[in-house]
Protein backbone atom coordinates (compact mmCIF):
# COMPACT_ATOMS: atom_id res chain seq x y z
CA UNK A 1 0.00 0.00 0.00
CA UNK A 2 0.97 3.82 -0.46
CA UNK A 3 0.58 6.62 1.84
CA UNK A 4 -1.39 8.82 -0.56
CA UNK A 5 1.02 11.68 0.54
CA UNK A 6 0.79 14.27 -1.94
CA UNK A 7 4.63 15.48 -1.90
CA UNK A 8 7.71 13.41 -1.66
CA UNK A 9 8.84 11.96 1.46
CA UNK A 10 11.99 11.07 2.37
CA UNK A 11 12.53 7.43 4.15
CA UNK A 12 15.30 6.38 6.07
CA UNK A 13 16.53 2.81 5.86
CA UNK A 14 19.40 0.34 6.82
CA UNK A 15 21.75 -0.41 3.62
CA UNK A 16 23.05 1.01 0.64
CA UNK A 17 21.08 2.09 -2.07
CA UNK A 18 19.69 -1.14 -4.15
CA UNK A 19 19.39 -2.87 -0.66
CA UNK A 20 15.70 -5.28 -0.04
CA UNK A 21 15.01 -1.99 2.49
CA UNK A 22 14.97 0.30 -0.54
CA UNK A 23 12.23 -2.64 -2.51
CA UNK A 24 10.12 -2.52 1.03
CA UNK A 25 10.58 1.14 0.86
CA UNK A 26 9.31 1.78 -2.48
CA UNK A 27 6.37 -1.05 -1.37
CA UNK A 28 5.35 1.12 1.70
CA UNK A 29 6.20 4.57 0.80
CA UNK A 30 5.21 4.41 -3.14
CA UNK A 31 7.23 5.05 -5.63
CA UNK A 32 7.34 8.81 -4.94
CA UNK A 33 9.30 8.55 -1.59
CA UNK A 34 13.25 9.15 -1.74
CA UNK A 35 15.16 6.95 -0.09
CA UNK A 36 17.50 8.10 2.44
CA UNK A 37 20.15 4.77 2.73
CA UNK A 38 22.01 5.07 6.35
CA UNK A 39 24.56 2.71 8.03
CA UNK A 40 22.94 1.35 10.95
CA UNK A 41 19.49 0.99 12.27
CA UNK A 42 20.04 2.94 15.36
CA UNK A 43 20.93 6.21 12.90
CA UNK A 44 17.32 4.94 10.82
CA UNK A 45 15.62 5.53 14.00
CA UNK A 46 16.93 8.72 15.22
CA UNK A 47 16.87 10.02 11.53
CA UNK A 48 12.67 10.06 12.12
CA UNK A 49 13.15 11.22 15.60
CA UNK A 50 14.90 14.02 14.94
CA UNK A 51 12.78 15.31 11.75
CA UNK A 52 15.82 14.67 8.90
CA UNK A 53 13.86 12.06 7.59
CA UNK A 54 10.04 12.05 7.42
CA UNK A 55 9.13 8.20 8.04
CA UNK A 56 11.37 4.58 8.16
CA UNK A 57 11.23 1.70 6.36
CA UNK A 58 12.87 -1.07 9.15
CA UNK A 59 12.86 -5.14 8.38
CA UNK A 60 11.18 -7.00 11.79
CA UNK A 61 11.16 -10.39 10.98
CA UNK A 62 12.28 -13.17 8.32
CA UNK A 63 11.03 -15.93 7.33
CA UNK A 64 14.43 -18.58 7.68
CA UNK A 65 15.90 -16.02 10.38
CA UNK A 66 13.56 -15.19 12.71
CA UNK A 67 13.12 -11.25 14.03
CA UNK A 68 15.54 -8.71 13.92
CA UNK A 69 15.35 -8.48 17.62
CA UNK A 70 17.27 -5.30 17.67
CA UNK A 71 14.44 -3.21 15.77
CA UNK A 72 12.17 -4.59 18.81
CA UNK A 73 14.64 -3.06 20.79
CA UNK A 74 14.55 0.18 19.21
CA UNK A 75 10.29 0.47 18.69
CA UNK A 76 10.27 0.39 22.80
CA UNK A 77 13.04 3.21 22.76
CA UNK A 78 12.12 5.69 20.06
CA UNK A 79 8.49 7.29 20.16
CA UNK A 80 7.98 6.08 16.62
CA UNK A 81 4.66 4.33 15.60
CA UNK A 82 3.68 1.23 12.85
CA UNK A 83 1.69 3.03 10.33
CA UNK A 84 2.34 0.01 7.88
CA UNK A 85 3.41 -3.72 7.24
CA UNK A 86 5.00 -5.18 3.95
CA UNK A 87 6.39 -8.54 2.61
CA UNK A 88 9.08 -8.75 0.14
CA UNK A 89 10.34 -12.08 -1.23
CA UNK A 90 14.15 -12.21 -1.09
CA UNK A 91 15.08 -12.92 -4.39
CA UNK A 92 18.99 -13.22 -5.04
CA UNK A 93 20.17 -12.54 -8.54
CA UNK A 94 23.87 -12.59 -10.03
CA UNK A 95 24.68 -9.43 -11.17
CA UNK A 96 28.23 -8.27 -13.17
CA UNK A 97 29.62 -5.43 -14.69
CA UNK A 98 28.60 -5.04 -18.45
CA UNK A 99 31.07 -7.11 -20.55
CA UNK A 100 31.89 -9.85 -18.40
CA UNK A 101 30.57 -13.07 -19.14
CA UNK A 102 28.84 -15.88 -16.90
CA UNK A 103 32.68 -17.98 -17.70
CA UNK A 104 34.67 -14.96 -16.65
CA UNK A 105 33.43 -15.74 -12.86
CA UNK A 106 36.18 -16.50 -10.22
CA UNK A 107 35.07 -14.98 -7.38
CA UNK A 108 31.28 -14.18 -6.29
CA UNK A 109 31.27 -10.97 -3.54
CA UNK A 110 27.60 -10.13 -1.05
CA UNK A 111 26.92 -10.17 2.46
CA UNK A 112 27.55 -13.65 3.85
CA UNK A 113 24.06 -14.74 5.14
CA UNK A 114 22.76 -14.16 1.48
CA UNK A 115 25.85 -16.18 0.10
CA UNK A 116 24.40 -18.96 2.60
CA UNK A 117 21.29 -18.67 0.97
CA UNK A 118 22.51 -19.29 -2.68
CA UNK A 119 24.61 -22.94 -1.67
CA UNK A 120 22.71 -24.83 -4.46
CA UNK A 121 24.52 -22.58 -6.85
CA UNK A 122 28.12 -22.68 -5.00
CA UNK A 123 28.18 -26.20 -5.29
CA UNK A 124 26.78 -26.17 -9.22
CA UNK A 125 29.71 -24.02 -9.89
CA UNK A 126 32.64 -25.21 -7.30
CA UNK A 127 35.27 -23.26 -9.47
CA UNK A 128 33.29 -19.68 -8.14
CA UNK A 129 34.97 -18.88 -4.71
CA UNK A 130 32.41 -16.90 -2.70
CA UNK A 131 33.37 -13.70 -0.91
CA UNK A 132 31.77 -12.44 2.27
CA UNK A 133 30.95 -8.34 1.88
CA UNK A 134 29.35 -6.26 4.21
CA UNK A 135 26.35 -5.48 2.36
CA UNK A 136 24.06 -7.05 -0.81
CA UNK A 137 24.02 -4.32 -2.72
CA UNK A 138 27.36 -3.23 -1.19
CA UNK A 139 28.94 -5.84 -3.47
CA UNK A 140 27.68 -4.56 -6.57
CA UNK A 141 28.64 -1.35 -5.73
CA UNK A 142 31.88 -2.02 -5.21
CA UNK A 143 32.90 -4.72 -8.27
CA UNK A 144 30.99 -1.82 -10.81
CA UNK A 145 33.63 0.69 -8.90
CA UNK A 146 36.42 -1.20 -9.19
CA UNK A 147 36.04 -2.32 -12.64
CA UNK A 148 36.56 -6.32 -11.68
CA UNK A 149 36.65 -8.60 -14.79
CA UNK A 150 36.17 -11.53 -13.24
CA UNK A 151 33.95 -10.51 -10.55
CA UNK A 152 30.10 -10.63 -9.61
CA UNK A 153 27.72 -10.26 -6.47
CA UNK A 154 24.46 -10.88 -5.11
CA UNK A 155 21.91 -8.53 -4.62
CA UNK A 156 18.27 -8.07 -5.26
CA UNK A 157 17.41 -6.99 -9.13
CA UNK A 158 16.96 -3.26 -7.66
CA UNK A 159 20.68 -3.16 -7.37
CA UNK A 160 21.75 -3.81 -10.92
CA UNK A 161 20.03 -0.58 -12.61
CA UNK A 162 21.45 1.51 -9.98
CA UNK A 163 24.96 0.63 -9.83
CA UNK A 164 25.15 0.02 -13.89
CA UNK A 165 25.63 -3.69 -13.31
CA UNK A 166 23.87 -6.60 -15.78
CA UNK A 167 21.80 -9.05 -14.06
CA UNK A 168 23.15 -12.49 -15.10
CA UNK A 169 21.49 -14.88 -13.41
CA UNK A 170 17.84 -14.24 -11.69
CA UNK A 171 16.55 -16.11 -8.70
CA UNK A 172 19.60 -18.11 -7.53
CA UNK A 173 18.39 -18.45 -3.92
CA UNK A 174 17.85 -22.03 -2.73
CA UNK A 175 14.66 -21.26 -0.60
CA UNK A 176 11.46 -19.53 -2.14
CA UNK A 177 9.88 -19.50 0.71
CA UNK A 178 12.23 -16.36 1.82
CA UNK A 179 10.00 -13.38 2.64
CA UNK A 180 10.91 -10.47 4.72
CA UNK A 181 8.05 -8.40 6.91
CA UNK A 182 9.02 -4.34 7.49
CA UNK A 183 7.08 -1.69 9.07
CA UNK A 184 6.79 1.72 8.04
CA UNK A 185 7.25 4.05 11.12
CA UNK A 186 6.55 8.02 11.18
CA UNK A 187 6.84 9.99 14.60
CA UNK A 188 3.68 9.65 16.54
CA UNK A 189 2.71 13.22 16.39
CA UNK A 190 2.52 12.83 12.43
CA UNK A 191 -0.89 13.02 10.82
CA UNK A 192 -2.89 9.49 10.18
CA UNK A 193 -2.33 7.90 7.17
CA UNK A 194 -5.18 8.52 4.61
CA UNK A 195 -7.34 5.46 4.66
CA UNK A 196 -6.37 2.52 1.97
CA UNK A 197 -9.21 2.07 -0.75
CA UNK A 198 -10.32 -1.36 -0.82
CA UNK A 199 -11.09 -3.73 1.80
CA UNK A 200 -8.74 -3.78 4.46
CA UNK A 201 -7.99 -5.71 7.55
CA UNK A 202 -6.10 -4.24 10.53
CA UNK A 203 -3.45 -5.85 12.14
CA UNK A 204 -2.64 -3.71 15.93
CA UNK A 205 1.37 -4.38 17.18
CA UNK A 206 1.39 -4.18 21.32
CA UNK A 207 4.67 -4.39 23.50
CA UNK A 208 3.38 -5.42 27.54
CA UNK A 209 5.02 -6.84 30.57
CA UNK A 210 3.16 -8.97 32.89
CA UNK A 211 3.71 -9.33 36.56
CA UNK A 212 5.91 -12.12 38.02
CA UNK A 213 3.84 -14.75 39.05
CA UNK A 214 2.81 -18.33 37.26
CA UNK A 215 0.29 -17.95 34.88
CA UNK A 216 0.49 -14.13 33.97
CA UNK A 217 1.41 -14.48 30.33
CA UNK A 218 -1.56 -16.92 29.80
CA UNK A 219 -4.20 -14.52 31.74
CA UNK A 220 -2.82 -11.71 29.76
CA UNK A 221 -3.29 -13.65 26.35
CA UNK A 222 -6.86 -14.62 27.72
CA UNK A 223 -7.66 -10.87 26.97
CA UNK A 224 -7.48 -11.87 23.12
CA UNK A 225 -8.55 -15.43 23.19
CA UNK A 226 -11.51 -15.03 24.79
CA UNK A 227 -12.74 -12.46 22.30
CA UNK A 228 -11.93 -14.59 19.27
CA UNK A 229 -8.98 -11.90 18.30
CA UNK A 230 -6.43 -14.22 16.63
CA UNK A 231 -2.57 -13.58 17.62
CA UNK A 232 -0.47 -13.72 14.83
CA UNK A 233 2.65 -13.46 16.25
CA UNK A 234 4.57 -13.35 20.01
CA UNK A 235 8.30 -12.33 20.57
CA UNK A 236 10.16 -12.27 24.00
CA UNK A 237 13.03 -9.37 24.72
CA UNK A 238 15.09 -9.54 27.83
CA UNK A 239 13.73 -6.65 30.99
CA UNK A 240 16.66 -4.66 31.15
CA UNK A 241 17.56 -4.47 35.02
CA UNK A 242 15.09 -7.63 35.64
CA UNK A 243 17.05 -11.20 35.07
CA UNK A 244 15.38 -13.41 33.42
CA UNK A 245 12.06 -11.08 33.34
CA UNK A 246 10.76 -10.35 29.54
CA UNK A 247 9.19 -8.05 27.76
CA UNK A 248 6.57 -9.46 25.54
CA UNK A 249 6.00 -8.02 21.69
CA UNK A 250 2.30 -9.29 20.30
CA UNK A 251 0.64 -8.96 17.12
CA UNK A 252 -3.03 -9.75 16.20
CA UNK A 253 -5.31 -9.05 13.84
CA UNK A 254 -8.23 -5.90 14.86
CA UNK A 255 -8.01 -2.53 15.36
CA UNK A 256 -9.01 -0.26 18.67
CA UNK A 257 -11.68 1.12 16.44
CA UNK A 258 -13.29 -2.29 16.76
CA UNK A 259 -15.65 -2.95 20.16
CA UNK A 260 -13.36 -6.40 20.44
CA UNK A 261 -9.75 -5.35 19.88
CA UNK A 262 -10.76 -2.03 22.33
CA UNK A 263 -12.31 -4.10 25.31
CA UNK A 264 -8.94 -6.07 25.05
CA UNK A 265 -6.82 -3.72 25.16
CA UNK A 266 -8.69 -2.17 28.03
CA UNK A 267 -8.37 -5.74 29.63
CA UNK A 268 -5.11 -6.51 28.96
CA UNK A 269 -4.14 -3.24 30.38
CA UNK A 270 -5.79 -4.38 33.64
CA UNK A 271 -3.40 -7.68 34.39
CA UNK A 272 -0.55 -5.99 32.55
CA UNK A 273 2.23 -4.09 34.46
CA UNK A 274 3.44 -2.09 31.51
CA UNK A 275 1.35 -1.85 28.05
CA UNK A 276 2.12 0.14 24.93
CA UNK A 277 0.26 0.45 21.31
CA UNK A 278 3.26 0.33 18.78
CA UNK A 279 0.62 0.97 16.04
CA UNK A 280 -2.28 -0.62 14.23
CA UNK A 281 -1.77 -0.68 10.55
CA UNK A 282 -3.70 -2.45 7.33
CA UNK A 283 -2.49 -6.21 7.42
CA UNK A 284 -0.28 -7.22 4.16
CA UNK A 285 -1.25 -10.04 1.96
CA UNK B 1 25.81 -28.51 40.18
CA UNK B 2 28.57 -30.75 39.25
CA UNK B 3 27.86 -34.27 36.84
CA UNK B 4 29.60 -36.33 39.49
CA UNK B 5 31.06 -38.69 36.22
CA UNK B 6 34.29 -40.57 37.93
CA UNK B 7 36.50 -39.82 35.04
CA UNK B 8 37.29 -36.48 33.42
CA UNK B 9 34.95 -35.89 30.83
CA UNK B 10 35.85 -33.65 27.17
CA UNK B 11 33.49 -30.52 26.86
CA UNK B 12 32.86 -28.58 23.40
CA UNK B 13 32.45 -24.99 23.80
CA UNK B 14 32.52 -22.47 21.58
CA UNK B 15 35.45 -19.57 22.03
CA UNK B 16 38.62 -19.56 23.01
CA UNK B 17 40.34 -21.11 25.97
CA UNK B 18 39.30 -18.89 28.89
CA UNK B 19 35.92 -17.42 27.40
CA UNK B 20 33.16 -17.21 29.80
CA UNK B 21 31.58 -20.41 28.14
CA UNK B 22 34.66 -21.93 29.30
CA UNK B 23 33.54 -20.46 32.92
CA UNK B 24 30.24 -22.59 32.48
CA UNK B 25 32.05 -25.60 31.72
CA UNK B 26 33.78 -26.00 35.04
CA UNK B 27 30.09 -24.65 36.59
CA UNK B 28 28.46 -27.21 34.71
CA UNK B 29 30.69 -30.62 34.43
CA UNK B 30 33.64 -29.39 37.19
CA UNK B 31 36.97 -28.99 37.76
CA UNK B 32 37.92 -32.57 36.06
CA UNK B 33 36.19 -31.65 32.80
CA UNK B 34 38.43 -31.25 29.85
CA UNK B 35 37.35 -27.65 27.88
CA UNK B 36 37.23 -28.41 24.23
CA UNK B 37 37.34 -25.39 22.21
CA UNK B 38 35.52 -25.31 18.58
CA UNK B 39 35.27 -22.02 16.42
CA UNK B 40 31.33 -22.23 15.80
CA UNK B 41 28.39 -23.81 17.69
CA UNK B 42 27.90 -25.50 14.66
CA UNK B 43 31.03 -27.38 15.00
CA UNK B 44 30.24 -27.73 19.01
CA UNK B 45 26.89 -29.33 18.52
CA UNK B 46 28.36 -31.89 15.54
CA UNK B 47 31.60 -32.77 18.09
CA UNK B 48 28.98 -34.11 20.40
CA UNK B 49 26.97 -35.72 17.97
CA UNK B 50 29.79 -37.57 16.53
CA UNK B 51 31.38 -38.71 19.88
CA UNK B 52 34.76 -36.31 19.56
CA UNK B 53 33.04 -34.86 23.06
CA UNK B 54 30.97 -36.45 25.74
CA UNK B 55 29.39 -32.94 26.56
CA UNK B 56 28.59 -29.71 25.23
CA UNK B 57 28.70 -26.35 27.10
CA UNK B 58 26.39 -24.12 25.44
CA UNK B 59 25.25 -20.23 25.89
CA UNK B 60 21.17 -19.53 25.65
CA UNK B 61 20.46 -16.77 26.91
CA UNK B 62 21.81 -13.54 28.35
CA UNK B 63 19.81 -11.18 30.29
CA UNK B 64 21.23 -7.88 28.47
CA UNK B 65 20.86 -9.02 24.87
CA UNK B 66 18.53 -11.83 24.63
CA UNK B 67 18.37 -15.73 23.38
CA UNK B 68 21.26 -17.01 21.33
CA UNK B 69 18.63 -17.92 18.76
CA UNK B 70 21.37 -19.39 16.72
CA UNK B 71 21.60 -22.13 19.54
CA UNK B 72 17.95 -23.25 19.41
CA UNK B 73 17.89 -23.93 16.00
CA UNK B 74 20.56 -26.55 16.73
CA UNK B 75 18.88 -28.08 19.98
CA UNK B 76 15.68 -28.91 17.30
CA UNK B 77 18.45 -30.57 14.98
CA UNK B 78 20.44 -32.31 16.93
CA UNK B 79 19.58 -35.61 19.10
CA UNK B 80 20.88 -33.92 22.36
CA UNK B 81 19.37 -33.35 25.45
CA UNK B 82 19.34 -30.83 28.19
CA UNK B 83 21.26 -32.21 31.60
CA UNK B 84 22.03 -28.93 33.21
CA UNK B 85 21.69 -25.27 33.38
CA UNK B 86 23.54 -22.56 34.87
CA UNK B 87 23.95 -19.03 35.14
CA UNK B 88 27.56 -16.85 34.85
CA UNK B 89 27.63 -13.57 35.86
CA UNK B 90 29.36 -11.81 32.84
CA UNK B 91 32.58 -10.13 34.68
CA UNK B 92 34.67 -7.73 32.26
CA UNK B 93 38.29 -7.58 33.16
CA UNK B 94 41.19 -5.34 31.94
CA UNK B 95 44.29 -7.42 30.73
CA UNK B 96 47.84 -6.77 30.39
CA UNK B 97 51.24 -8.52 30.36
CA UNK B 98 53.07 -8.66 33.04
CA UNK B 99 55.01 -5.01 33.29
CA UNK B 100 52.99 -3.18 31.49
CA UNK B 101 51.23 -0.81 33.71
CA UNK B 102 47.89 1.10 33.27
CA UNK B 103 49.82 4.77 32.54
CA UNK B 104 51.23 2.55 29.72
CA UNK B 105 48.20 1.74 27.66
CA UNK B 106 47.01 3.34 24.51
CA UNK B 107 44.23 0.51 23.55
CA UNK B 108 42.46 -2.43 24.55
CA UNK B 109 41.07 -5.32 22.33
CA UNK B 110 37.84 -7.01 22.81
CA UNK B 111 35.16 -8.50 21.05
CA UNK B 112 32.69 -5.93 20.45
CA UNK B 113 30.11 -7.19 22.30
CA UNK B 114 32.49 -6.37 25.50
CA UNK B 115 33.46 -2.95 24.29
CA UNK B 116 30.08 -2.07 24.28
CA UNK B 117 29.57 -3.37 27.79
CA UNK B 118 32.50 -1.36 29.17
CA UNK B 119 31.33 2.22 27.92
CA UNK B 120 31.98 4.12 31.42
CA UNK B 121 35.34 2.94 31.36
CA UNK B 122 36.09 4.12 27.81
CA UNK B 123 34.27 7.14 29.16
CA UNK B 124 36.81 7.58 31.79
CA UNK B 125 39.99 7.31 29.93
CA UNK B 126 39.69 9.08 26.78
CA UNK B 127 42.95 8.29 25.51
CA UNK B 128 42.73 4.90 25.22
CA UNK B 129 41.53 3.49 22.56
CA UNK B 130 39.28 0.46 21.86
CA UNK B 131 39.54 -1.98 18.96
CA UNK B 132 37.42 -4.66 18.08
CA UNK B 133 39.12 -8.48 18.29
CA UNK B 134 36.88 -11.92 17.23
CA UNK B 135 37.07 -13.04 20.81
CA UNK B 136 36.94 -11.60 24.23
CA UNK B 137 39.74 -14.45 25.48
CA UNK B 138 41.13 -14.28 21.97
CA UNK B 139 41.79 -10.85 22.54
CA UNK B 140 44.45 -11.54 25.35
CA UNK B 141 45.50 -14.50 23.85
CA UNK B 142 46.65 -11.87 21.01
CA UNK B 143 48.63 -9.28 22.97
CA UNK B 144 50.00 -11.72 24.95
CA UNK B 145 51.69 -13.83 21.57
CA UNK B 146 52.47 -10.50 19.61
CA UNK B 147 53.55 -9.16 23.57
CA UNK B 148 52.54 -5.62 22.98
CA UNK B 149 53.90 -3.02 25.58
CA UNK B 150 50.70 -0.28 25.28
CA UNK B 151 47.69 -2.76 24.93
CA UNK B 152 44.95 -4.52 27.06
CA UNK B 153 42.40 -6.91 26.64
CA UNK B 154 39.08 -7.27 28.14
CA UNK B 155 37.94 -10.76 28.93
CA UNK B 156 36.76 -13.14 31.92
CA UNK B 157 39.31 -13.57 35.04
CA UNK B 158 39.80 -17.18 33.74
CA UNK B 159 41.86 -15.74 30.56
CA UNK B 160 44.31 -14.09 32.52
CA UNK B 161 46.16 -17.21 33.91
CA UNK B 162 45.92 -19.15 30.75
CA UNK B 163 48.01 -16.60 28.29
CA UNK B 164 50.17 -15.27 30.78
CA UNK B 165 48.40 -12.31 31.21
CA UNK B 166 47.87 -10.05 34.54
CA UNK B 167 44.38 -8.58 35.76
CA UNK B 168 44.68 -4.35 35.78
CA UNK B 169 41.52 -3.80 36.89
CA UNK B 170 38.56 -5.97 38.11
CA UNK B 171 35.14 -5.62 37.20
CA UNK B 172 34.89 -2.78 34.37
CA UNK B 173 31.53 -3.26 32.97
CA UNK B 174 28.70 -0.74 33.20
CA UNK B 175 25.56 -3.01 33.97
CA UNK B 176 26.69 -5.85 36.92
CA UNK B 177 23.15 -7.58 36.37
CA UNK B 178 24.56 -8.91 33.15
CA UNK B 179 23.95 -13.01 33.32
CA UNK B 180 24.31 -15.98 30.22
CA UNK B 181 22.06 -19.14 30.88
CA UNK B 182 24.00 -21.71 29.82
CA UNK B 183 22.92 -25.55 29.03
CA UNK B 184 24.92 -28.45 29.46
CA UNK B 185 23.69 -31.34 26.56
CA UNK B 186 24.51 -34.54 26.06
CA UNK B 187 23.79 -37.31 23.74
CA UNK B 188 19.97 -38.49 24.90
CA UNK B 189 21.73 -42.19 24.45
CA UNK B 190 23.39 -41.23 27.49
CA UNK B 191 23.12 -42.56 30.70
CA UNK B 192 21.06 -40.19 33.17
CA UNK B 193 23.14 -37.83 35.70
CA UNK B 194 23.61 -38.84 39.01
CA UNK B 195 20.64 -37.38 41.41
CA UNK B 196 22.10 -34.22 42.73
CA UNK B 197 22.74 -33.85 46.20
CA UNK B 198 20.02 -31.93 48.66
CA UNK B 199 16.52 -30.64 47.98
CA UNK B 200 16.42 -29.06 44.16
CA UNK B 201 13.54 -28.25 42.08
CA UNK B 202 13.59 -29.43 38.17
CA UNK B 203 12.80 -27.54 35.17
CA UNK B 204 11.85 -28.79 31.58
CA UNK B 205 12.15 -27.05 28.15
CA UNK B 206 10.39 -28.24 25.43
CA UNK B 207 9.88 -27.44 21.94
CA UNK B 208 6.50 -26.86 20.01
CA UNK B 209 4.23 -26.29 17.07
CA UNK B 210 0.78 -25.25 17.29
CA UNK B 211 -2.06 -25.72 14.77
CA UNK B 212 -2.46 -22.49 12.70
CA UNK B 213 -6.14 -21.54 13.77
CA UNK B 214 -7.13 -18.55 16.31
CA UNK B 215 -6.24 -19.40 20.10
CA UNK B 216 -3.77 -22.14 19.42
CA UNK B 217 -0.87 -20.62 21.34
CA UNK B 218 -3.65 -19.90 24.43
CA UNK B 219 -4.88 -23.66 24.44
CA UNK B 220 -1.06 -24.91 24.51
CA UNK B 221 -0.01 -22.58 27.33
CA UNK B 222 -3.71 -24.06 29.00
CA UNK B 223 -2.44 -27.39 29.94
CA UNK B 224 0.53 -25.51 32.15
CA UNK B 225 -1.69 -22.49 33.55
CA UNK B 226 -4.35 -24.79 34.32
CA UNK B 227 -2.42 -26.70 36.35
CA UNK B 228 -0.67 -24.04 38.17
CA UNK B 229 2.47 -25.11 36.47
CA UNK B 230 5.07 -21.84 36.20
CA UNK B 231 6.40 -21.17 32.37
CA UNK B 232 9.64 -19.17 33.13
CA UNK B 233 10.54 -18.59 29.50
CA UNK B 234 8.39 -18.53 25.77
CA UNK B 235 10.47 -17.81 22.82
CA UNK B 236 9.25 -17.78 18.96
CA UNK B 237 11.16 -19.05 15.71
CA UNK B 238 10.15 -19.33 12.32
CA UNK B 239 8.86 -22.49 10.98
CA UNK B 240 10.99 -23.50 7.87
CA UNK B 241 8.97 -23.90 4.57
CA UNK B 242 5.85 -21.89 6.67
CA UNK B 243 6.11 -18.22 6.21
CA UNK B 244 4.59 -16.64 9.78
CA UNK B 245 4.34 -19.79 11.12
CA UNK B 246 6.32 -20.53 14.56
CA UNK B 247 8.48 -22.91 16.41
CA UNK B 248 7.61 -21.96 20.69
CA UNK B 249 10.65 -23.21 23.05
CA UNK B 250 8.97 -23.30 26.83
CA UNK B 251 10.55 -23.74 29.99
CA UNK B 252 8.67 -24.77 32.93
CA UNK B 253 9.06 -25.69 36.45
CA UNK B 254 8.45 -29.25 37.28
CA UNK B 255 9.57 -33.05 35.91
CA UNK B 256 7.83 -35.29 33.84
CA UNK B 257 8.36 -37.39 36.83
CA UNK B 258 5.48 -35.57 38.67
CA UNK B 259 2.17 -35.94 38.17
CA UNK B 260 0.94 -32.73 36.88
CA UNK B 261 3.96 -32.05 34.83
CA UNK B 262 3.41 -34.97 33.14
CA UNK B 263 -0.34 -34.84 32.77
CA UNK B 264 0.43 -30.95 31.23
CA UNK B 265 2.58 -32.44 28.59
CA UNK B 266 -0.10 -35.29 27.58
CA UNK B 267 -2.47 -32.88 27.20
CA UNK B 268 0.04 -30.24 25.09
CA UNK B 269 0.38 -33.36 22.86
CA UNK B 270 -3.29 -33.93 22.66
CA UNK B 271 -3.07 -30.08 21.19
CA UNK B 272 0.21 -29.56 19.35
CA UNK B 273 1.08 -30.21 15.69
CA UNK B 274 4.51 -31.43 17.21
CA UNK B 275 6.39 -31.56 21.00
CA UNK B 276 9.35 -32.82 21.93
CA UNK B 277 10.91 -32.95 25.09
CA UNK B 278 14.75 -31.24 25.03
CA UNK B 279 15.43 -32.04 28.81
CA UNK B 280 14.88 -32.04 32.74
CA UNK B 281 17.14 -31.02 34.86
CA UNK B 282 17.78 -29.08 37.85
CA UNK B 283 17.07 -25.43 38.10
CA UNK B 284 19.87 -23.01 38.60
CA UNK B 285 19.92 -20.57 41.68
Amino acid sequence: MTTGASSPIQVAFQGELGAFSQVATRQLAGDEAVPFPLPTFQQVFEAVANGTCSAAAIPIENTLHGSIHENYDHLLKFDLGIRAETFVRIVHNLIAPPGVHFADLKRVYSHPVALAQCLKFFDDNPSIKRIPHYDTAGSVKMIMEEGLKDAGAIASAAAAPIYGGKILKKSIEDDRQNFTRFFLLRPNSAPPEPPPTGHVKYKTTIVFTVKNVPGALFRCLSALALRDLDMTKIESRPLRGKPWEYLFYLDFMGSPEETAARNALGHLREMADMLRVLGTYPAAK
